[in-house]
């Protein structure tokens, strides 16, 4: 099985913390699977917080220098700020899988929002009460399914 | 309850079915709920059929013609093409709500791919051998949550 | 006292009720304090209806339509759908009032994470839980200062 | 409590002055407050120095110097030209908390103008004869709300 | 001598005012000279307000009605309300005239700044208590020249 | 009194030129007024040489390395070709002394051309056979103003 | 020969001369030969006339009213003010035979300005005080080529 | 007389033989007309060379190490590959006398293509079959004239 | 089997003759195959004609008026001119079937540069004299394969 | 014959392997065709393997490094990830034999689209599952024709 890298001449935006993260998980070999069970949290969840797109706990932190042999301090010092998030993905996406999903909000837009606000009412799902998680599925033909589960929080817009 | 609606000054770009559709829709008084469990679809689906975003089969017209009074000739003219996709949203959205669905793409995006290719490989979550559906929770301090659930068939790159 | 009107040539993306209300608006020469007054909502919510950018509940149609000699069906029909948000600025503004505001979002976005953060740890203020207000004061030398208000709740980022 | 921190590879744009502050900010374990308190600003003002967004004064540079442990000619040095401002984030913003803020402007922009305009005239709310703050609340619910005041002064257009 | 006019075509968005009042000058034949004289404004301002970017006073409604043969309640209707200024040129500038103004602040903006920040202090120069106008001079050799001046407030960036 | 500073790292598309005059005149702590004073030229023009924007003459050269102390082989070297204008500002700006001379000519645009069009003709102003000046003025209440003057040659187009 | 045409639908910004002028062009079956020829004009200046781009001579309008059979005051009228250039290509331009003439510019936009300065100095080549012309070669193996000829006024940076 | 230099600082996409060629250029006090005259090329072909939009025959690359002083192996090395054309100039351009010439397509690209069309037929002028010069002309009154012909095949559409 | 209409509101700029061809293909229910088996034209090129990307000869309109029913002066009015290229899809392309071949170009692009310049050397492949066709495979598992073929005349860049 | 080769001063963004693929090759001097031949791929694929927009096999990662003299764990290790793609190419290209393909997209997408979908019903054609060719072929009078075929498996939109 081949492993997510990260080639910094590609993402010469993304804070250091995601270069010493993903050094060690090259040299330690491995899967974000591994590591997110390792700190008790999903797996896009891991791989967010080596983009530098979601913030560590002390604990994962401490849990993370651990198992993947960095010096805590250095990676207490890189992750210890609020992640300055939205860097690593230039929009529109040019990649293709990241284009996808970007596709989808082009294509599907207004029918999630018809039938959201069918539903709740006037407001938003929220993108920050929220989680997500990535599925696997096999058919009965053997053909592989990703599954992306995004739930998040309704909030209806105050009235004033 | 509410029920989405269609202010045609707003989407000059959207085809015709749109505002035929909406029209109907508004003088039904029809959910998408509703008219997704008449002709037999999800509700996005249906959704996206309003919004010019996907297609109807002749059995959809004729369903859709019956529900909402439309004169089928003129729904089977308006709908009788191949959709021409992508030109409900402009993109970044502005809409609140759509915003949202592409914040999660542009922090989340190199994850989500992480998480795929360590899962499937080297390849994409397809688009368009693609369903989605929306869901309603509400927890046990009675907050709302929205689900969004995205299954695409897994497309390794083929090797050449 | 000039009041705030609606060129709709110069806005053809608002949608139709922008038009109704901004015409019988002009017709019974009212200030959006007086409107606001009437149904009882802020005066910066009562002009964000009017722009098509919030939300009007039934009872809020009623009085507007009785202030305002629309016919309520008309009104009804005109807003009862779903607001379909941030259409009414193009970004960036080229407007000089809406660009200062603009301004201070790009001068000042920074600082405001970095204070906001540490006062509240990882998270956003909801610009949907939400609600603003505009005031007026006067100093001792005569100058007058508008003073803009923004409150918002704060929502912690999730840990998944 | 985490503590805001400035990661350069993410700003390449910044000022020298920048890093200067934030890794002696670091080193200190210095919230804005304190810092805000130090030098008898406000902590909006104090992070806006930080991010090359305000002009220190001489007294300002003095107290920093002292309180952070910087050679005071070096501070003074990187802090003694006229900010180059507008810098520090690139607009639309990708970062998730400031996006919010700039979503209230692009909702909100032509309602508050309106609102403006019918209160003082025909003018703007400087941004540069402004000052603003952040507050915290807390609502009987344990709910924390943020609370961001813009005060500018009102510039009537001249008539020429 | 040749008098500006205005194509509606080419000028989509400016608001109806725009087309009352170049119709009535095509009519009349006036220069924006001859008619700044009357309301006993500057021409850039006559000019400015023909193109919906200044704020006409009662009293310049009045006279433009009179001298442009105008009912004065259409000019009244059209006038009343607060200009929505920045509409009229699409940036960057394709108007070669135009595009050498826009040529000046991208040559020189950085050098002006430099300038100002000496001779003031940390601030900007206010386009909006702000006046300018447009002079022609003639050298011996027979050349043209044009001045035009700009004048504008000094803001000082408050403390806070 | 502040001077004008260059900060590289915010300006990394500047030509070497700027680096090794601003800091020479950071060391020397010297004025645009008093260099422009010492080569003979206006004050604007010095520093739009200092941001590469304007062609130093052998003895413009001759005399800046005297003043600054910079060895004239140097100066010589990095100032002997044509300047690659037009580098300095990203448009739009986002600068607020710079952007609201941009805001300028995005309002008064085409004021400008109607009115300089019926003064001179069907033409342009030339920004290249052109000069400008930037002067302060007190007026009696004490508030300081700001004054550009833009001074360009009348460039008729050609009949062909 | 087929003779070019002006599809309104494609370029709803043009001035309304260009439909008057383009209809007639085509009842007539006139080449801008022809045209440029009646008018004592070239023929790029002519077919620049029917775009917008060109201002036309009142004696132009004469001659073109006669040739076109249009009456007099309609043509003066629409032709009457000063051309709003820049306006009929989008750039960067779409149609293939425009974009290769950009091309041009991208590929030896900076050769041509180190020959230029070379030979001329420090300055700029007009297109105001400018002509240009097109011409059509066969070589011996009977291919065609087209020649364009670009002649402008060298206008030297003013020295101030 | 001035020579055209590069100042890789501005220019960070140039090929590495970009700064080669300059700087030996630099060193030897050559001038494109020399350096054209010396390997029997256009001397706009020789600049775009130095720029990296023209490919060196060997024959070229002999004869330019030859004038210049450079190693053979390291210009054989540099410019051995395809040149990656237009990178050396971001559009629109800013740099004023390139402006000139992408201002002269803006204004004169559909009457160029009418022209052509109507002597041609459907197709284009080849920007790649092509070729191009620059020539001076003093008129009687001592004006300079800059002089640029563009000469390209002519490619009639195919028909399929 | 369904046919590709064309629904004007989507596309409004699209020449007067793509809204007369597609209607009279509706009406007459036919596809591009048979239109193009019809007129002896590739089915590429018909389906161009009817977008207006493609000229049609005196022929072609002839045939085209005889099989749609359409007046042949319409037609020949409509389609006599030059086509104006490039106006059919706006880029990058929101729709997903044109995206995919868009992403092709963005990921393929130095690949087919580096291919073609190694077998052919340094040029360019014409999109002029080009011609491309669509094929359907249907492999042995029943999968059905997109075939696309361009094939364009090879243009070297000249020497001059 | 001119081999590819890769300048990474003008490709600042690809990944490291590019740089070692690319040098190797320059110093063994082989043709894409050679390296394509060796490992058994298309030289399409090859390439595109080098412009890191293909997956290396682990076979292929070893066969490259035995012909290019490549330590295998350094080309391991450049090469374990996957892809990255979309990087090397900036839309809309510069590079004019680039541009050719963008414009074929740009002229015929919407041709395609309409044969496509009357061929095969609403769906894609797949860019993943996809594979392409360039061949070389020269006519009966010696000219040169690039032929690039696309085959991708047509992907018809789900129905849910």
């Amino acid at each position: 099985m081949s492993l997510a890298t990260l080639d910094t001449s590609q993402h010469p935006n993304l804070p250091r913390s995601s270069e010493t993260l993903f050094k060690a998980k090259a040299s330690k070999k491995l899967s974000f699977e591994q590591i997110a069970n390792h700190i008790g949290r999903n797996e896009v969840a891991a791989a967010a917080i080596f983009y530098g797109q979601a913030k560590a706990s002390p604990e994962d932190i401490h849990k993370l220098a651990a198992l993947l042999d960095i010096p805590p301090p250095t990676l207490e010092e890189q992750l210890s700020g609020f992640p300055d998030r939205g860097r690593s993905v230039e929009m529109p996406p040019k990649e293709p899988l990241i284009y996808r999903l970007y596709e989808i909000v082009q294509n599907y837009g207004y029918a999630y929002k018809a039938v959201l606000n069918e539903k709740f009412g006037d407001g938003i799902m929220s993108a920050i009460s929220f989680s997500t998680k990535v599925e696997k599925e096999t058919d009965k033909d053997g053909n592989n399914w990703a599954v992306i589960t995004l739930r998040g929080k309704w909030l209806p817009f105050s009235r004033f």
